[in-house]
């Protein structure tokens, strides 16, 4: 995505996890992460604000991509098939790169409090855009804060089910297949869409 | 509620909230704080770690309220009836104080990055104490999961509401009865059980 060298961004956050794992979040520095990368340390500001950023940048995409979605539903569509949309539209865009990298990025999560925080301030404002989408299709105040809700509780165990790789067999193709992305985008789609389909089952028990 | 100092901790609680109010949350001190409130430095370190652990020291009272609530829900209460059960034990534990207190605490919060990423941490550690509460009362996972943040959501829109204290007749009654916290304890519980009917209402819109 980078308009100043291809692929750098993406191998700054390969590097950054895989230092962040070895020898923990403090420990590493930005020097550390560009050399790493093959790339210099000018390099990486030009991408990430700071190392802890560099492990949330993906934070704005999915934003605008849930947002996206959720906008260009039909306008007929209820306030939980708009969220779907919007769900299907991030997930497709997260490739195997992001799936090769979750168990090294939910390890340096576990090790370090202050990544926790971040992790959870970023569920938080990702609920908020999709609700703010949703309120701007005229989704009343209420019903469109519970659906956003919806839509973080669906993405973030679809994502916990997709990267945990509990379908073996799928697992072993895209370690063989990194560079095709085909199949592994479908697949997250698919494991948010249905945790979204069990959440709206789930409403109907709440009593 | 102290067993060393009656009334110490609210008094710090009130001291610390005015002088963040005043001059900022990074300005204060803790010998500011405890002096305003007219007690010694180690009168507040037996109350509080540090001031920013001060202003969020209820969420531990109110994730215990909220949990004991959901416990002795009736057996057969709906998974929604035992979280308006928890609602209802936390708002009514909440007097009077704290509702004057609140917009010197939202004013606060709104001025400190570091205390509003610390008031969202809170929200979800709510959630997550009624989601486990719900479990442990035999409610499978994703409705549990669900329930959890339509109690989070029907709490924080009912306090704003009681906070910001539309209902003028009732707010004027308060001030003249900061002493008799009990008109104002059933008030909060209203506020919050009407939300969480909204939000009730809400989910059958979703689509």
């Amino acid at each position: 995505m980078s308009r100043w060298e291809p692929g750098a961004r993406e191998r700054l956050v390969v590097a950054a996890v895989d230092l962040f794992t070895e020898q923990g979040y403090d420990a590493t520095t930005v020097a550390q992460i560009a050399e790493r990368a093959g790339v210099t340390k000018s390099t990486f500001f030009r991408h990430f604000p700071d190392k802890r950023e560099l492990l949330v940048a993906g934070q704005e995409t999915l934003s605008r991509l849930l947002t996206e979605g959720i906008a260009e539903a039909p306008g007929d569509a209820s306030p939980l098939e708009a969220v779907a949309a919007g769900l299907e539209r991030a997930s497709t865009a997260m490739g195997q790169a992001t799936r090769e990298l979750a168990p090294r990025l939910k390890a340096a999560i576990a090790a370090s409090a202050e990544l926790q925080e971040r992790d959870t301030l970023k569920t938080v404002s990702l609920a908020a855009a999709m609700t703010a989408a949703l309120v701007a299709r005229g989704v009343p105040d209420p019903i469109a804060a519970l659906a956003g809700e919806l839509g973080v509780l669906a993405f973030k165990r679809g994502y916990a089910e997709w990267a945990e790789g509990d379908r073996g067999d799928r697992g072993a193709e895209g370690e063989r297949g990194a560079e095709d992305d085909g199949g592994a985008e479908q697949e997250l789609a698919g494991y948010v869409l249905a945790a979204l389909d069990e959440l709206r089952a789930a409403s109907a028990s709440l009593g």
